[in-house]
């Protein structure tokens, strides 16, 4: 890899173990501790808050641990701690 | 495979033959016992519950044995027992 | 083909020459005979039953012999009989 | 190619010569002659009915020959005599 | 190239110099002269009519020379005047 | 490459250093001057006007110098002025 | 790399350590200073506003750090200051 492209991955590598704030496609986000990922940014998130925006306004869901599908990734933000109430 | 990038694929593959909750990107929604799948994540579930919203609220169907198309999966809840009420 | 991933593709070759029930992205759904797959899941179906949701409610139509775009499918059903009434 | 996966491009290529009804994803629907196909399903037809759904009911257009692209199939149906009036 | 595919390209290829009718995936619809297409039917048309549908009601444009994106093309027509009035 | 296929790569070639209107898939519009390109059709235009369709009508932006995603345009028109007023 | 194509990908590297202006696809837009990027346009923006178009009208937030899904990215704009107000 020549040292024009500084591969992103290395920043999500960076985040292992830390918690991440991350944003689908779909709107749907979700704040976790990031424990693997794989090249297509596959995730697996513990200690996960889930925030959905229903008609009834936003709805949070705790789960205990979720593989979510890369390819439907919008945005990661490390450290992030989710939308503001 | 690096040890940077761990295969999220090896969490789906510890939760053969135990129960999983699986969000699809259309908003349906199932749970039941993952018995086989590959690398697209293409997936075997076997005492399935499906969870639909209607406009007549939520409809839920029991289904022997489904076969899901891994590309249309958002997220995977291992031990999951799906939406609230 | 490690033991790890055991694919669902053998789960369709199984079905075939007997019932199967599936669902499309689009909603569209359709029981029938599965003669032939290929590794796209592009399906042959025969005697087949097509329901389709209209305005006027569920529709549903005969047709003799179906070729099914495999990158249009959400979920296979073997043995189903199709959306309840 | 194993006998277990028949290619269902086999079905399409009996048809080759023969009247087929073509339903697309975006729900326009054509009948016409099979003259030619590639590996990608992309189908040469000749004299051929548009079937579309307008806000003022089904209009048909007659074409002399089209070629489709094969990505926006949904459904062949071999014999295919188009939708019902 | 087997006798059992015969590529349409070859039809697209027949039709350098010749007007020809594009319906794209988005509704637009053009008429014009095939000058050059790729592989992945890209195409150069000369001499072109851009029909677009507006809530005004059908609204054509004269173009000199345009590339349009072949992973957008739903049909072609060889020959087509485009739609009718 | 065979005569049967010229590459429209080679007009988008032609318009380095002129000027040419691009139509999104997304309805957005640009006028500007070729600078770059790449085989994915990614393109640098400078002196760039983008045109917008809001809800108040047609809103003109200048700038200096952009870059677009290949895979979101629609077409091109070398040496187009953009949508007449 | 021939004379004929030269690679944005090179516009990209010249911004590094630069603010840049992020048009996605989905109309969320964002203004940063540009860290990293790989072959597939994920980038790393620090410093970042994040512009939305919310009902309310623009919810602008400041976020630390963040990657962006190449493949949901619209434009980039070098130097770019965001929207205007």
């Amino acid at each position: 890899m020549s040292s024009i492209h500084q591969l992103p991955l290395e920043l999500i590598d960076s985040c292992i173990g830390s918690r991440i704030w991350v944003v689908m496609k779909s709107d749907k986000e979700f704040t976790g501790t990031l424990k693997h990922f794989d090249d297509y940014v596959n995730m697996v998130l513990e200690d996960v808050t889930e925030y959905e925006n229903t008609p009834e306004g936003r709805k949070t869901t705790q789960l205990e641990q979720i593989l979510l599908n890369g390819n439907n990734i919008c945005m990661l933000i490390p450290g992030g701690t989710g939308p503001s109430a």
